[in-house]
């Protein structure tokens, strides 16, 4: 990970202006045997011509063989090792939806279950309802109110949600009521320790459940819900304060806001329409005003997770024919990569390498790839280096860290 | 190191079959500039197929730069940190001769030594006797009983043998009574700590050193032992609990069989005169068996410490033209590597990182070597990387890890 007691003693106040621009899950593989990748594939002129002069490599998420989450992927992007820096399910899932989280509130996961006369769990998942019977039962269930906090809840998708307890006194150390299996009942909440704040928001938690019991008692087949990933704000240290910059994020998605925002990272509006020149366009408008910015792209990730490789190189070239509104600010350094792979053919994350290219004219050295893929990568200037060393590499290459000793 | 917490929070118990095929001290360097290493130099179509087709790499037994024992090389590529996970002397040694350690045994290893008339040491290894002397005064050496436990004593080489004492309440906290100089007399066995484990096995240790000095003080030039490396089984994490594999090991030399042993591989009986084709054949003979299974070849190895590199060569040929054997099992998972160099050109164990190849047809990434030598693997998707991280990349390419995070 990147040292964080390193980088406050180097990092400078001035220096270079930085872009991190991230494609979700960007890297791929081949569909067949001696083809080329989704970026491989992909018609990308300007990202081969910052490639064939820049810097480039293989970022390792995690650790070799380990696939991660967003939240994760992002966190070591960030240079916060997530082995050490993880954050709660039930704050992920907040952050997913665009449900603020502040520094005492406690955010959980649900699901809406079934279960039988008897109380025992017949379905984790109520059938998988659909995402509008959710909203609407989330809907009702906005009607409870608990003493001395403020319940917020908010659908996610078919038969998920997120319910936050803001109030003072909470904890995120209490116990799953998803008793993980069916035949049993719901499990009570408990608290995971002996502090007064667990104990206190287990008792609300399971207030707030035999309330729900009521409400959805004559449902079907939602008719009552589960609840885990108890959490509060991890309290992440911020980037102003580990590498000094005034940072800012530029993103579609919630998640990837909630994760910026919890790094220190200013959140600047978006629309969930917004293309990828969009939102390089929300970049230009607050370029004057930052040290550095995160521009996140989502889509190539979700054609990888569809299995559509075409889909997904088609993704990328609509980011490279966009991306002159990014090189004509002039940052100092570009740096482009994926937080993970996700490639179409495995329809899911995977833990493969992701191709990284830096290009940072004054500083970059240059390499033998002449295009930015996969395999142009293997032998870059940067290697195969851990995502947490993103940062720091950016910092140094935009002259804002200090030489260590002397 | 692979980190076993980790492992066990995200390794199934469902998931792709593997073949680990080490070839021992797989590494070489050239013999003139100029030309290729053993590897490199042998004709190896099967190999070469199925490095162009999926992933190589370099790997890193222990740190750049140090060459590892075998006992160390092997715990690494088993995931486990050969510097964290040091498995004593003695009971390396016992598991090099083929005899088993039970939990609570302690083995040492012994050096038969020259005495003068005053008992100091005039020659630490008696002269190197011949093997069969050493065997034979291992012989007479049986005769000495100990109350409360069980001796075991076994020949290794020329003036080495193997001591174990069988029973309970026994520690291998006890200092070497080799003095490691000669004029002056063997050390008595001494407790390293206060437990009275180490005083009873030191004093056992005395004992038997004592008559044995009876036994060979008309010997010449064998006239007394030495014992070092006193050490009980390390109680190692096994694969069924970090990576929740069923696996085996396929292995000719007892010490490999031993250290799988300590892992908690089955152990599959084989003959000391099988070739690899015989090897792979029992391979065949367990795949529907095992999850995993560990190969060992270990001739490429002893023909590395002859400094016979064309026979070296040799032996990789008699490997490559036996592999369609296993891969007619159509494995998942198939990992090529060595478990460090031996160039011939060094007659030694080096630190030289090893070719690796990871052949996984659905999830690999295709690189540009073209065939599996040192060279093809330096640009290769794997990188350079510790051998520790071999398991996971295998889990990995099987699918037997969840995703970390959300």
């Amino acid at each position: 990970m990147a040292d964080f007691d390193l980088m406050r003693r180097l990092a400078r106040e001035q220096g270079g202006k930085m872009i991190l621009l991230v494609m979700d899950g960007l890297g791929g593989l081949p569909r067949k045997l001696g083809g080329p990748t989704e970026l491989e594939a992909a018609d990308t002129p300007h990202l081969d011509e910052l490639a064939a002069q820049g810097s480039n490599g293989l970022s390792i998420p995690i650790t070799r063989g380990v696939a991660p989450g967003s939240g994760p992927a992002h966190l070591a992007m960030f240079g916060y090792d997530p082995l050490t820096y993880e954050v709660g399910r039930g704050v992920l899932s907040a952050l997913g939806v665009g449900v603020d989280i502040g520094p005492t509130d406690v955010a959980v996961r649900g699901n809406f279950c079934t279960v039988d006369g008897k109380g025992l769990v017949t379905d984790r998942r109520a059938g998988r309802i659909a995402t509008e019977i959710g909203a609407a039962l989330c809907e009702k269930l906005k009607a409870i109110s608990l003493p001395g906090v403020t319940v917020e809840i908010q659908p996610v998708k078919e038969y998920r949600f997120v319910l936050v307890f803001r109030g003072d006194g909470l904890s995120g150390a209490v116990h799953d009521t998803d008793p993980q299996a069916t035949g049993v009942a719901p499990l009570q909440a408990e608290p995971l320790n002996d502090s007064p704040q667990a104990a206190k928001t287990a008792d609300l938690a399971n207030q707030w459940l035999a309330e729900a019991a009521k409400i959805l008692k004559d449902e079907h087949p939602a008719n009552m819900a589960l609840l885990r990933g108890f959490a509060q704000d991890p309290n992440l240290p911020k980037f102003a304060d580990v590498y000094k910059l005034k940072a800012a994020c530029v993103a579609v998605y919630p998640m990837y806001k909630g994760v910026s925002k919890l790094v220190g990272m200013d959140v600047i509006p978006s629309d969930e329409h917004d293309t990828p020149a969009d939102e390089f366009r929300r970049v230009a408008e607050i370029w004057d005003d930052y040290d550095f910015i995160f521009c996140h792209i989502k889509p190539t990730d979700s054609r990888g997770e569809d299995g559509d490789f075409d889909a997904k190189a088609a993704v990328v070239e609509e980011v490279d024919a966009a991306l002159p509104i990014l090189t004509d600010l002039k940052p100092d350094v570009l740096l482009v990569t994926g937080d993970h792979s996700t490639p179409a053919t495995w329809r899911a994350h995977s833990w493969h390498p992701v191709p990284t290219l830096l290009w940072a004219p004054a500083t970059h050295m240059p390499d033998l790839a002449e295009a930015f893929g996969e395999r142009q990568c293997m032998a870059g200037a940067l290697g195969q280096f851990p995502a947490t060393d993103i940062l720091p590499l950016m910092l140094a290459h935009a002259g804002r860290l200090e030489k260590f000793g002397a």
